[in-house]
């Protein structure tokens, strides 16, 4: 059986107002992405690894590996133009029976345990992700205007989000729709519950200059 | 016209597994409480500041303050049992009609222009609170399971959140209810709805380590 982990890094890096899209740009000196692809090969070597990258920014990549001698094996597939349509390519490499986590590529902080976990609990329940609490008070903006809800009663999502490698496949082989804004959404939309397990609150997402400054401070700090 | 600050710290500090309660734990060297007093000053000298204390940290914390050399004038009031309990303890030095913000002492990150825009809010919509979007995906847990929902729909809630004075000191004439998570769900439980306007993302509540490292972070870079 082998197990995959797509990571999918689609940023066009617009939202950073940095010329480098955000998956590369350097927490610690080294890029978003290498950490991230680190912490799979770090949590099992067998697992094989697919890197969803914009066909355009292959090269620029290739550069970078070479540059910062890089060597963590990993197949390449091109970006599409929604995270679904990129999930849809990386999933066409995808050819034995076995788990697939996917992962964004901008989040280099996901604990080794929650990967553990999540790959674990996958081959129970055929679907899992990882959630944290909410720790704001919560409204619901409503047509009426908002209202406070119990914050309990939501969970903040993180990935990866680990699936059984048949059923997502299944899954993604659905019409595309805005709904889908995560793995879990399109499972779910195929029929199948997701079980959830406790994230990791350093898994955040590196996607404003903000984030980086937190990626950072989570480095040196090395919680 | 006469306007407050009602800055409450009621932080035993049981979350943090330090000795120290959260609020006068020190970010760049300066505890994070003072630099929530500053934060009020800086946007207006003659704002009233009151700050709310647990009665045993009210030594301590003027001792802090001569080591610090820390000479913004404020009130100091007694904290209750719970957060609710502290608000109302502040109000009662609430005297004259006016605005009176009501903000956590351990988010000093707040930024000048969202305590602006609260006070000045206020001064029109009577109940005025910051709140920021979700960035990740939001799923609800229900008895059934759990479900995607529509991360459009939330905000995260911040603070100052700023009332006409005697709006608020009637909302808080009422019982208390564990439903009172925030000022705001005081005020709406009275009657009365509140009008909600953009937070700043950095004005994040210091509660546990990972926050502490965050607003290390923000102060080193500065945003």
């Amino acid at each position: 059986m082998v197990h995959y982990a797509l990571i999918v890094a689609g940023g066009k890096g617009l939202r950073m107002g940095a010329d480098l899209p955000k998956q590369f740009l350097p927490i610690g000196g080294k890029p978003v992405l290498m950490r991230t692809l680190e912490a799979f090969r770090a949590y099992d070597s067998s697992l094989k690894l697919i890197l969803v990258l914009p066909s355009e920014q292959q090269g620029f990549w290739t550069q970078l590996c070479e540059e910062h001698h890089f060597h963590i094996e990993h197949e390449l597939a091109d970006g599409g133009d929604t995270r679904f349509h990129s999930v849809q390519n990386g999933l066409a490499l995808v050819t034995t029976p076995g788990l697939v986590g996917v992962h964004d590529g901008v989040r280099p902080f996901v604990s080794s345990s929650v990967i553990r976990r999540c790959y674990e609990l996958a081959a129970i329940h055929h679907a899992v992700i990882p959630v944290v609490d909410v720790v704001e008070t919560v409204r619901e903006v409503t047509t009426a205007g908002s209202r406070t809800v119990d914050r309990n009663a939501y969970k903040l999502v993180q990935t990866p989000q680990v699936f059984d490698a048949e059923l997502l496949k299944q899954a993604y082989s659905q019409p595309y729709t805005s709904l889908f804004t995560d793995d879990a959404s399109v499972v779910e939309a195929w029929g199948t519950s997701v079980y959830l397990t406790e994230g990791n609150r350093e898994n955040i997402k590196i996607t404003t200059p903000f984030d980086l400054k937190i990626g950072e401070a989570l480095l040196e700090c090395s919680i």
